[in-house]
């Protein structure tokens, strides 16, 4: 299965963020544990990568790679920006797009979508109540994930500790948007919690810290593999 | 006929910006005589003065008041901010939410939005293009304004110009929630501009240089209620 | 004693914010207190209220007003901004700048300090480490209030917890621009705070939540005029 | 000549900025165009390419590779950040710091340059008048380039339109703090502008388009190198 610039459901979304454990080659080791988990259970992960790493993990992977964020301006005169077009040159297949780290204003957002999509670049937008999810489907990104702030980073999975804000999101969306793939985070660190996603209606997950901070992370994404694989099936 | 805190369409919405023309006593003129014209004409006028003489206008005329801009915090510690809670206090009757010039991010537009309501005041949101107007829509403000900000203080007016983006806007707007009434902005300058804008399927207009800098404010705001209303009885 | 625009020392300057304590009406009130207390002891006491009741306060109180904030640009196009020449229009005597609630960018202290001082205005510009202490000093703003921020609110006296940090400011200010009056904030909670900030050579405290919750603020205050004279006569 | 990790003055500063002409495979030509240069004349060259080509030509060249800019946060939940800590693993020697298109509040330089120094990394920081330049001398960065923002990209250089604020900036620099080195940039296009520069007193500057974009970047940046030799000597 090559999976290069393709993404397919469901599906495992790895944001490193900007960890100790996640920076320079520790990017490059994460994106390879998590390349051979998707061959091995035929599911597709995701990685974002920090920016400074970007282009080394796409050269390591075959996965489907991300930036974690893209500035909304055009190639010119933006000092320490990250622009699409750079994005696309070193290879990236798209980006995460406001982040609740990374929070962009709307018209922003419509910008950054924009160019992303008319460079071929794939869109996963981050929104936070199920009000602000049915703005971003309007929007037309590829993914969209629901990510209670509140929740980010506790371990308390946002499918078990709101699922009606999942399902409510996954609901708002198809009303609006039918195209659009819907995924939720925060808080989500077993493949337990991969699974009651999924049976929300979503057809993936975004994860960084449970990952990147795992003892383990083999273990952790092939538990989440095969979580995400059987409550698939049953859908 | 009493307007105080209600909002008839069509309308005619003005921003006085933060112009040498517009702070201070001369806020006070300006709303006076948007508040004369509006009785003449029977036209609904709301007047978004500078922030710093927000109350002083809301004590001087019985016309709608809206803040220019709201923070999306709560009461607290939030030194310099502008609390929803405090343009309550102060009496305005709502607040301009994320224009051009003051753009929000997504997240703190929702949360703005929901926090206006809760304290039963009425929003306005500004967005730029189809796409952020279909997902301004979403969020469902009482009234949404379309201002592609390339012809904001041109004096080209957006009626004219893109008459495509204004009825664009129209169209996508009513199919995601009809009960949002679209306004148009941008280089709005004479009574015709106004005209063309509500033939275009708007329910009125926002504009602010124009009126600001009028020889004869007076004289020009009775052109655009004549126009708006001789447009609005042939719909 | 008339402090109209004119500020002395030893300094109880007195930031609002925007609690529930603090906008509207209450915040005239909390001025007023303010002003009968630096009456009785013939302390100068500066206030600095929520910007939308800014004028208001002006109008009913003669002791220094100050805005809570001041943005960089000039009259304009800026909806939603605090320009100085409105807080001059409506009389007030200066502003707070770059407070830790609302950090400015170099550039815009550098601007907005001039902006103000251009105007006849004063300013009191915050800081929060002896570094940044001594490049505000460069900036020659009239007082400079060093406030670490990680104890702002929390009622743990900067002046007993890093007197070191506040020692250190004054001494870096007093080499880079002597003329520039030091205060420090975060913490200050007591009278004894107060006169341990002036033993460590400030000329003045600021302080916000610890007066605006005060239980009985009038008392407090007056504790703390009456230790920041005691303190003063030592010198 | 060995000069990885270590500036020597006088100092031409090529920021790459983010142009078409920079992204990539480009922002690697153009580094090794610049160790050229740097070789053959003995001139310290050091770049700035995009962010996301860092790390790419850290590992094509041996001349100063600096970081366009980087965010003051320590390493974890910052999704889509730069950290210092990240600068370092791809094995950059340093960052710039509060370019004009990428200003940062005066607390967050302060944390910048600290984290940077205590990861061994140089900064170099910019700012647009004698006022800010004075403050940012205070903080001690190993360089500092003056830029009036209105001459960026025009064409007009700094050292021929505005002298006195070169000159005054050098001055005001070593008055606070004479270990500061001072460059100055803004409309640096030939060799005349460089020789100029150093005249007025800087030890070189920082350019960006006038490189970039130059038809003959190698030609360009040899008439610079000369020039600044030529002026230096005669110091």
């Amino acid at each position: 299965m090559n999976m290069v610039g393709k993404i397919q459901y469901p599906l495992i979304a790895l944001n490193f963020k900007v960890y100790l454990q996640s920076i320079g080659e520790k990017a490059v080791r994460l994106a390879k544990i998590a390349e051979e988990v998707s061959r091995e259970y035929g599911v597709c992960v995701l990685v974002a990568p920090p920016l400074l790493d970007l282009e080394k993990v796409v050269q390591a992977v075959e996965i489907p790679v991300f930036a974690q964020h893209v500035d909304p301006y055009s190639p010119g005169s933006h000092t320490g920006s990250i622009i699409v077009e750079d994005v696309k040159a070193v290879g990236a297949d798209g980006s995460i797009v406001n982040h609740s780290e990374h929070r962009l204003r709307l018209a922003d957002i419509g910008m950054v979508l924009e160019r992303l999509r008319s460079s071929g670049l794939m869109t996963l937008l981050c929104t936070d109540t199920v009000e602000t999810t049915r703005a971003g489907a309007a929007l037309s990104p590829d993914m969209l994930a629901i990510e209670p702030p509140e929740l980010i980073g506790t371990g308390i999975p946002v499918s078990k500790a709101k699922p009606e804000v999942v399902s409510g999101a996954v609901e708002a969306v198809k009303k609006i948007n039918p195209s659009v793939h819907v995924l939720c985070g925060a808080g989500i660190s077993t493949g337990d919690d991969v699974a009651k996603a999924i049976e929300l209606g979503t057809e993936g997950v975004l994860l960084a810290s449970a990952y990147v901070k795992a003892e383990n992370p083999k273990k952790l994404l092939s538990e989440m593999a095969e979580a995400a694989l059987r409550s698939w099936e049953k859908r």
